[in-house]
């Protein structure tokens, strides 16, 4: 087995659980965010810049490297691994989720998926069989069956062929994958936002036996709560000693809510995308540093926030940074956004730990401004 | 006095030699290459970035800065240094190019330049007092008197009228510094490409006793040639005792040449914007690393080379950062070019020492491809 998942404490008062993942690249604490470096590097920043906010995983997407510089290449240059510099842990997804939202032309049978790149427009094609060697080259330490993820809304019927589908895919995917000593394939559920199909999905996909599940195809649109819904459907359905992801999903306050649901793993891009708008995560909420207000602010960014953002510069040099275009501004607020993220992920584990989530959620949510 | 400045060898072959140049915030060995910080920041690197790789004293652009964030908003954050988090020395030029090269519908007279700002169409005035009072308030460790600096071509009857009121502004604003024990002001010597009046400018302005003395007005569109005779002219009458300055020049050739000729100071804007476009400076010369060549070139972009980015990533992920257009390949970029640049002044300061720097000149333009 590629990987090891150990449960570390359960929460008497919620389904929140601490663990140890171990995967060939080390060991990850969970709960844990995957900062998405989606073209082989987290955006404006390097490896050392990762380690030294603690991250132990990221997450690569396959749709783009498959594009963009190709798995092919990715493997000549020794695996994503050595082609980035990154020397910790790596989690792919199987591209299932990009071929639906930004290829063009996509045209869906059940031998996989017809599409072209958003890149250049030429014609492509990924199977469940394409997916998996497509990230067998990348050499990711956990990688994800190609599912279909449904958008939202989405009509019932179609949710079901969907599922149906994605179940079957998921199974090739399992047979396709031969390198299971140096990579964990998870399994996707799917199901839209229909309880009954949720469960379904959860028991299609248990059933085969992957050594991680993610819940996919949520926060895609539906309102919050209708998330939250679905996990408390299907996280009861996952084996409890395998590792439960929850793609795509990173805001603070779906964070805490997921992990209090049962969830040990979250990656989400608002992180790094918001830092270059010029917005930054704080232990009072958002901070949009563009704001006239903080042109005399010397202040930092977040007065309970230690890192080398807060640490060295102030609110109105990173506002003169981001007004004048300069790429320093966008390093310095992806930086403390991830690291703010990090830091959210240290004091849940801690409240686990300690036995006091619930109140730590509070808390927070008065203080975030939930 | 603010700055003090020791010859400590001179080349018995050449009119290079290397020196100490000390300022509120530390010691520099000269010759000297100064990255530009033009809006408060080296573009893409922080501060400990420029440490690493041995930067002792960065540029500032007052133009830049005046206009935004303002110099006065850059004073309430206790200075230019405080600013930017930057702790070691700080040379702002004054204005005076820019003025003339990015300002619309500037109007020179007796008294000042009246222009329009590039950023918004704002109307504003610039005088030498206005120029040295900006700069008090940036508080950088060297400042630059405010000259007209011609274009080229230039005619002669213009360039010489230019000379003379660059003479006249110098005189005002050496009146107008009056924080001469915190801060050097420099002059500069203009006159085009015309021998005759480089000398005349050269008398004029070191007759006005600065603490140091900049070669404006070159490189700016002239053969490189004609650049090297004006240097040739000029060096001679400014002071052996003082630091010499060669304004924007900053290629390697130039340098080696500017040093040849018995400059002690370089700055350009090179490195970074080749950088920026995708062209690494290299021991084999340029590399143009978005090229076909170095798709699957899994070697460094300079194999002779130990910084950060060379030591760690491939010319195929670089390539494929910029193509992708990810920020970090603009960071590794840029970090190799300054990297070299500075590699190259401790070579060229150790081959003074070694009294070999035309063998070491010869070799280098050989390698390099000049």
């Amino acid at each position: 087995m590629a990987i090891k998942f150990e449960v570390l404490k359960e929460c008497n008062r919620t389904g929140a659980r601490t663990g140890l993942l171990t995967t060939p690249h080390g060991v990850i604490n969970t709960p844990v965010f995957m900062p998405v470096g989606t073209q082989a590097t987290v955006k404006t920043m390097t490896p050392e810049e990762l380690k030294e906010m603690g991250a132990r995983i990221i997450l690569g997407n396959t749709y783009h490297l498959y594009m963009r510089p190709g798995h092919k290449l990715v493997e000549k240059a020794g695996g994503l691994h050595r082609f980035m510099n990154w020397d910790r842990s790596i989690l792919t997804d199987s591209g299932g989720f990009q071929v639906f939202s930004l290829a063009d032309l996509r045209d869906i049978s059940e031998e996989g998926v017809h599409f072209r790149s958003h890149i250049d427009g030429s014609r492509h094609f990924i199977s469940p069989e394409k997916a998996v060697e497509i990230q067998n080259s990348l050499g990711s330490d956990i990688m994800m069956a190609f599912d279909e993820c449904p958008p939202y809304p989405c009509e019932y019927d179609y949710a079901k062929k969907s599922m149906n589908i994605t179940a079957r895919w998921a199974e090739r995917c399992l047979k396709a994958h031969k390198n299971t000593e140096g990579q964990a394939l998870f399994g996707i559920i799917q199901g839209s936002v229909y309880k009954d199909l949720r469960r379904e999905s959860a028991r299609q996909i248990t059933s085969l036996g992957f050594p991680g599940y993610a819940v996919g195809g949520l926060s895609v649109g539906e309102p919050k709560d209708i998330m939250y819904e679905m996990l408390e459907e299907v996280v009861p359905l996952m084996p409890a000693d395998k590792p439960r992801y929850l793609m795509g999903v990173g805001s603070p306050d779906s964070i805490i809510e997921g992990v209090i649901r049962g969830i040990d793993m979250f990656d989400c891009v608002l992180q790094t995308r918001i830092a270059r708008n010029g917005t930054a995560m704080t232990s009072r909420g958002r901070v949009v540093i563009r704001n006239a207000a903080y042109a005399e602010d010397f202040s930092p960014l977040d007065p309970e926030c230690d890192c080398y953002t807060c640490t060295n510069y102030t609110k109105a040099y990173i506002r003169h940074l981001l007004k004048a275009g300069e790429i320093l501004g966008l390093r310095l607020t992806t930086f403390h956004n991830l690291y703010f993220t990090m830091r959210l992920m240290d004091k849940i584990r801690e409240a686990i730990e300690g036995d006091y989530l619930p109140e730590f959620r509070d808390e927070f949510f008065a203080k975030y401004g939930y």
